[in-house]
Formats: C-alpha cells, sequence, structure tokens
C-alpha cells in the first residue's frame, strides 16, 4: 500500500519571506521531488499542516498505519525524510524501529496518530 | 461513520508526578469519560502520541477526514474538546467552521493531516 509524505507548502520556518519569494515550505517540497520518491512512496503538496510554529513540516500515512507529523525541516534534510519515508512505507504497521529512523524523525516528531480501526 | 478521540494516557504536562500518582493524561482520559462520548464518537486511550512536549494531548480522526492533534490540554478542557469532537463528527471532512471551534482547537492545533486518498 503506497504511503503518502504530505509537505506543507505554506510552512515560512519563522522566516518573513520576500512576497514573492518561496517560502521554506515550497523550497523543502521542490527538493524532495527534485530527489525522487523512493519505492512505495508518493509526495503530495498540501497547503498546510497546523504546524505553523514548528515548520517546515511534513506528515506520513497510509492506511492501516500509523501517521506521523515531524517538523523543524528544512531543504538540506531531503535525504533523511526521504529515507525514513522509504522505512516507513516497507512496514506494515507504521512503526519504524527506533535505531533505523533517521535522527530528524527521532527528534522532531510533533506528533502521532493510531491507524484508524474499522468503523462500529 | 464514528469519529474517534484518541487520548493520549501518558502525558505527563510537564509535571513529574509522583510514581504512583495518574498522570496528567490519565487524569484528561477519566474526564472525558466521565461526561460520556457525544454522538458519533468514541474514545479511546493510546499510550503515546509523541507529542510529549506540549501533552497532554488529544487527537481527532475518521475515515475520510483531516485528522488534527491538539495539545496542551488538560481535565478542565473536557467539556469543549467534547464539543469539538462532536462538530467535528458532525462534518463530511473534518473541517469544522473556524468559528465553530472551540477556542482551545483554534490555538492548541499541534498538527492535522489530510484524510488518506484511495491508494494508487
Amino acid at each position: 500500500m503506497t504511503a503518502t509524505l504530505h509537505v506543507c507548502m505554506t510552512c515560512r520556518a519563522g522566516e518573513v519571506p520576500q512576497e514573492d519569494a518561496p517560502r521554506a515550505g515550497a523550497l523543502l517540497h521542490a527538493a524532495l521531488t527534485a530527489a525522487g520518491a523512493p519505492e512505495g512512496v508518493r509526495i503530495v503538496p498540501v497547503e498546510c499542516l497546523s504546524a505553523c510554529s514548528q515548520g517546515a513540516s511534513v506528515a506520513l500515512s497510509a492506511p492501516g498505519k500509523w501517521t506521523y507529523v515531524y517538523g523543524r525541516l528544512n531543504r538540506t534534510d531531503s535525504a533523511d525524510i526521504l529515507a525514513g519515508a522509504a522505512a516507513y512505507a516497507a512496514t506494515a504497521d507504521g512503526l519504524v524501529p527506533w535505531r533505523e529512523r533517521p535522527v530528524i524523525f527521532r527528534k522532531q516528531s510533533l506528533a502521532r496518530v493510531p491507524p484508524m480501526e474499522s468503523p462500529e
């Protein structure tokens, strides 16, 4: 099942960019798509992940798996984000063993949410 | 479709409780279940939402809807959390109009994640 890496396009990451300058989130998205999504992962831009004070931010989700949100990222983290997304995609439940997570995923988790259960 | 209100049981909310004392998250969970879940919502305890620095925390999710995570909550917020959960459950996509959200949901969002899309 394909995992989705949502990338916030509007994150300012604490900066006040020039009006026409690309935002930190858009720069991160561009770096991720330029590097290319690993197998089993698709990269999807999103307008806002409501983690504005902790941007730039991304979220990993997939049917039946835990959802994770990470923050305080920038475009130089692209390789680590994609490696972490690949490891996530390879799990059955979204729970990557701690030592196999990129350091940014260990230290910059904003939240995680259990998988949907079947409706009652 | 039933919405799930996950409540972190291990949140310390910045306190260092006595070894046997209930944690802030467990107290919040007890207050929520005592008040009773509104129609269309089920309250589910969870061991950790990985929002430890922003606890106590809860998450709202449902199939086909945006997922929301809220933090810096305590048991006196129970009525507002349940009202917000009921409003969420009544939506088709999880997006409650801004003015209809409890103030704690407007100000204490830690993150939101788009609904799962159908797998490619």
